[in-house]
């Protein structure tokens, strides 16, 4: 782990213990949080203290631009906390985009009383995840709201990255034939965050994949695998990505339910409560749709770059058709929809 | 008033009165939400419905990059709204920068139970902002927290602007000798929303100054006034970011406050709580710093560009002391401190 900068939280506990309304309002006292908390972690010379930051992107490059905001309940979880999921979440959109993140802005909503030391235990995990996937913060905001109208901190995160490629990665280029991949296996940031909330003993050990994705699709890219399309399978899990991409390509996707790798772990939680992972939200795994003869060199190249199981789990069967099909584990053939309503709420 | 879309609510109000949780839960009542309300009221063809969106940034120049959270209580304040305000901050905060705003990303945070057509009436104003300011909603993202856990909607704005000219604006460009002018008179917003929500009786009208800068930004640019630093007066007033800029460009500031405008209803109102106008947040003026020699034209082209009363308030006195020192109206000179607390919690 790198530790670039001091372990003690650089707010004198002695003077502000908490958050105060006055960090956020304009004056000395959120001049000095940005400066010895934010600045000191986020690294200086490269984040702009000011409005905003002047980027000079490589000529003639596309960029990808992307935002998100992060609510997770609760704020640290097994395998992770909202910090590092504010990044890699950010990160992971644009590598969905074919993108490599270049910038990133951080802006924090935080709740009066807010205990300075978890704060700076969430800038910490921002640090390190920036350093990990060498994305520069340029600029940042900071709100604080009166108690009880907020939870902790509340982080968006919007990022600017760099497509260096001819590729075009978008659901409309989709075409019937093309493999279906997963990554990994499913379903573990949901059930893991979930657990923890409900306070769940579970006899199993289950921490979020979390996980930042950019090297697995820089892979894909490198070892010459033409990619149609990516997603991440974040709020909704695969059905509302699959269910998403067959509306933008307008066609019938099949999945064989057999080939989708789930842990024992997650299935027997599942199992216990009722849920479906084929709808629960991961945040290091990704759908990949791809040319069929591709599918080897896509699975050795994800596989060396560090894919926990990467796997074929259908194809792109028919072009005109919108739908997602499911051969379920008992052979049944079913339409896996969009979830209507919602499993579990505040899971990112 | 442009009105590109229906003016009625496009979610049926016998559906889903209200935000449900289930309208963060990345199923099918998000993506309706995403489909029916944002995307059409934010414009289609320009806005991505996926993770990110592609940009082409025109060849060669430097962008800006800045965000935002908007919090503000209330959302509905006289002379503007939480929707307008964060697009006009954004665009604001790339102008300051020396930036014309080109995509935006609009991130929302809601508390469940918030009516759906108070979203909507947001919506519009957001979607009515762009398109006054001309930039584009690139790529968004909805977020649903529980009951109790926010305050209606909170918006996280990011933005991207592109710089076309070789002027390099911030403090450390600041030149012993430039003037220090202002565009207005200052407070406006900070009373407007305090008054409402102290649910103060003015018998004078006050209107929150939230405006678009870019096109007076522009008009200094255009006229060729060598401009050195710009910075909007919002959180903190005029008195934080004139010593934000004393601090990076290591000069006295001095400022005479005969020559600062300030409305005679802020000014009562001011009186009667004992605040003080140079700490007031602004949403739409600036301060700007030039050399003498352009003051005239400058103040001219603000003139033209519909600054309701540009001004020279001070000078950058003395390079090598970090100061800001403001001549009062009755000719003591004393030192012009940061707020050290907050004087108006949740003001933008």
């Amino acid at each position: 782990m790198i530790e670039p900068f001091s372990l003690a939280c650089p707010i004198p506990i002695t003077n502000y213990s908490h958050v105060t309304l006055a960090h956020g309002g304009g004056g000395r006292l959120m001049h000095d949080l940005i400066r010895k908390m934010f600045l000191s972690a986020f690294g200086g010379d490269n984040t702009s203290p000011h409005d905003g930051a002047v980027l000079d992107p490589p000529t003639g490059a596309r960029l990808a631009f992307t935002t998100d905001s992060y609510v997770v309940s609760p704020i640290f979880f097994p395998g992770g906390n909202i910090g590092e999921l504010a990044i890699y979440g950010t990160v992971n959109d644009l590598a969905m985009c074919g993108a490599r993140a270049s910038w990133l802005s951080v802006g924090f909503i935080l709740e009066e009383g807010l205990p300075m030391e978890r704060l700076w235990q969430v800038v910490r995990s921002i640090a390190f995840a920036t350093q990990r996937c060498g994305v520069v913060v340029a600029t940042g905001d900071t709100k604080v709201v009166d108690r009880g109208k907020g939870d902790g901190v509340y982080i968006n995160t919007s990022g600017i990255g760099v497509i260096d490629h001819d590729l075009d990665i978008r659901p409309e280029c989709v075409r019937e034939g093309d493999v279906i991949l997963v990554n990994g296996d499913l379903g573990r940031h949901g059930i893991a965050v979930m657990a923890k909330r409900e306070g769940l003993e579970l006899d199993v050990e289950l921490e979020s994949d979390c996980a930042p994705l950019w090297e697995q699709v820089k892979s894909l890219i490198d070892a010459g695998v033409e990619v149609h399309c990516l997603r991440d399978l974040t709020r909704g899990g695969l059905s509302s990505a699959l269910n998403e991409i067959a509306e933008g390509s307008h066609c019938r996707l099949f999945v064989d339910e057999t080939k989708v790798p789930v842990s024992t772990a997650v299935k027997s939680v599942c199992e216990l409560l009722g849920l479906d992972p084929l709808y629960v939200a991961c945040e290091g795994r990704f759908v990949a749709f791809l040319p069929e003869r591709h599918a080897d060199t896509a699975i050795e190249a994800l596989r060396q770059a560090g894919a926990p199981s990467p796997s074929v789990i259908g194809i792109a069967e028919k072009a005109g058709e919108t739908e997602v099909i499911l051969k379920s584990c008992i052979g049944t053939r079913r339409p896996l929809d969009m979830l209507s309503g919602e499993q579990l709420p505040r899971i990112c």
